[in-house]
């Protein structure tokens, strides 16, 4: 009975990042199953309100959605056996970072995917991470190795 | 290897609910494992004095069959990945907030069920919610999105 | 070095036994270190609006409250070696079986306090407790027998 | 014997607001015990280099001075009983969204201090707290009330 | 998908209540999956020495053994969602007490099984267990009550 | 700032091993704090009915009893850095073997102190400690050992 | 349904004593997973720099190849069952013992697996665990009666 | 208030460093409290069978021992806000490497203190730690980082 390692994707849903790395992996035969945040900018945005009832004022409008992502967010780090954590060249991206902390705290080891010109600001979210890949082909060669002991 | 979601329906007893809830998430086809307390109000009061002997004492009588129920409700709510807990109209359902105050000292994520006019005594309960519906079907689109991520 | 043991008060605000048990400890001369939720219903109510701005929406202005008061009393809980759990007989009180609950959960011994005539609502919240008390003075002799070890 | 409430005030480093809740704090003769990150930006950018030897390479000189930092702060955020978390409008400030996120996992009560324009990307940060200040004045009432019980 | 419960039978290894316990699960059509010690005495007793060598020294020769049964108890006590523990007339079973301890302290649903007589030596233990059974057959009425919510 | 450990004994209440193991610690200038059971049989037995209203049922009688008992040990064997568990030649002292049991499950560093006749019946208790001790002196000298270092 | 139980197999990789166990686990046909570290020597130096960029630093080269193998390791461990340590007479194996040390603490039952002359250097490691065999084949054996229960 | 930290010291019991890091945090007027094991190695390693009575068996003398030992240190290492190992370059000094796993599973930061020869081997135990230092004032100057927050 094979393990099957739970990777959660968590951050940047602007580019194909999390595809690429599915893409690898499936190809690599690997025995992954993947999860992330909802990547749909507008619903993930929208959720709260559309399903909940609607909210005239700016901040329980998002408060209410971030707080229904987070029902799917939380419970899947906890389930998550490795969190990979990607940071992008726009945008705050400071819920990457939270769940970057979260998953430290719970002691999940953590991949972080970033651009070397981000060294400095993410110093902080490196040195908690086992892994810094600059690459979405890097972490499937890590999954690989790291699941299958073969580089 | 897709994952099963665990939902506990906690609290009120008396209206059919958990069936809509039930109906409506198997309709939209998605992979949840419901759990319930025993919602047949004479054996839940009569469980603990009919498996395990009478008692004359009222206050015993009560006591043997909470625990009996305990049994079951402490291991499904630590189960569960969400817990949902529903308050109607009726009774002190003090059981329905005392799972929630559990369910949210193990990190549990909590969807609450009530009409508006609750609001105000279950301001604490909701405080420690990730949401709040006043439907059944509410909770079935949560739990739509929050597994498969779409509105 | 003699242990002071605290002990959390939670529920009803309406009447005097948090300043009975005190009292009655006091005169006991036993180490205990009381705490409690905020008990001016006023303050409790509108602590949220009060300090971090007013809401026009009835139930983020609850909500808002509610969860400044988690703050004191969450922490307050994890505090405490033994909470006290008090039932009146009006109001919802939902919050004090929240509380309850989230005793239960982490495990700490907990002592409810309320009349005979709750005995059938309340059979949950006493299956969890190690004691059941009706008056304010048993859970000074509780505290008594408990820290000195005499009747 | 009273309770001292221990506070990490975590994230952003060029302005006041630690001395403006400390003053604040004081002056209302709260029995709060304080503690941060080291705040002087270029000590704590050197720290790992200056003390455990030089460093060529970037990613090392930070990777180094994150960690000695992090034996600081992880220590201190565990011993926390609230964590307070301020935002900037300047840098990415990473660092304080992950330590948001690691007291999330702890289950420390987490306050929030930013301006209303950070409110959408910090939306999963405050949903994942219990308020939301925008002055530093509203953190010590915020704590006047959470220990005092009085607004 | 049905839960599948895991009950650890624990104490007792001179009459047949476990088998009267499997059947009648069995019969009943639950869906549980029976754990226990070993309970073949002797090998019980010789394990230790046996497959790691021989001893001389009594005390050692105890707890070689005492110590390669642990590996299996407590991993499956660990495991249960239930743990039943089982009291007989004769000998000093202070593992069986041991184990109740080990599985209290790990939060676990204790149910006692013993004749009525020995209901003041087992005071501390029945204080700690949810439900006590006289008979084996009150455990399997427990079971499908708990499992499946009917008397 | 030397710290005071925390040492509980449990079991036996017929014997001084108490005062021997509290003076012997005493002469040697041990930094200990002791906490103990209630070790008055009559109050042990009938606390919960004399505080909290009489019982003609022997079993509640009992439960009630325990159970405020547990609200004192449970408590302090938490509390504890070392848990002495002593086991005489009389009675079935099932509650030792128990608190034997949830101090193992907690992790605490278990000493156990009985005669060698009894090293068969409590081989599980005894693997599961760090020490066996015969004598109460023998404590005196292990806790002198482990505090300060010295034979 | 009858439990796999998941064996961590760490230490020492220049000897077949893992195949060895596997074999003879296999032959017994007992239900077991294993899991190991990486044993391929240069894969296991390598692996940093091989995957995610070289080091001319050869601290760093190290740092990162061991990072990235407690991804691995950290992962297995904590999902064993029971964690087999086997020490050889050469290198310095200082992450077998780093290995067994962090199984203690999460309460995984140990197997330590050496020849006596290492027994004095290793009586910490061997203090902390469930049993000491000196063969391969005895391993297989406690394992064969640690499932199935028999000699 | 401030805080006295509490730095466990393990490893290495032949040269002076813990007398140069106490003398160094001394004179630099930290609130350190530091603990260690025993470090004289007749005591050590006599201290089991020197207080509970001999043993002729070489690996239950040392068995004994080992686990008296581990009373003061497996308490001590939880106490622990920071982990200190040393390794120096003789002996096999599983032990320490021990202790670094122990801490490093229950999530405290560890310092390694060794020279740069040993840096291959010591790889797995450098990549949990959060510093590296060779020299103990470099260890000396890193408490007062951490604590002081001046380099």
């Amino acid at each position: 009975m094979s393990k099957t390692w739970r990777v959660y994707l968590s951050g940047e849903i602007h580019t194909d990042w999390r595809e690429q790395i599915e893409t690898g992996t499936k190809a690599a035969g690997l025995p992954v199953s993947f999860a992330a945040p909802v990547t749909d900018h507008a619903s993930s945005d929208a959720c709260g309100a559309e399903i909940l009832g609607p909210e005239e004022n700016e901040f329980w409008f998002d408060n209410k959605g971030a707080k229904v992502n987070a029902i799917r967010t939380s419970t899947l780090i906890k389930d998550a056996d490795i969190v990979v954590v990607r940071f992008g060249d726009k945008y705050k991206q400071w819920n990457a970072a939270f769940d970057a902390g979260y998953a430290a705290a719970l002691g999940k080891p953590i991949i972080t995917l970033h651009d070397a010109e981000l060294r400095h600001p993410l110093k902080e979210v490196d040195g908690a991470a086992l892994a810094w890949a600059q690459e979405p082909s890097q972490v499937v060669r890590l999954l690989k190795y790291v699941i299958e002991g073969t580089l």
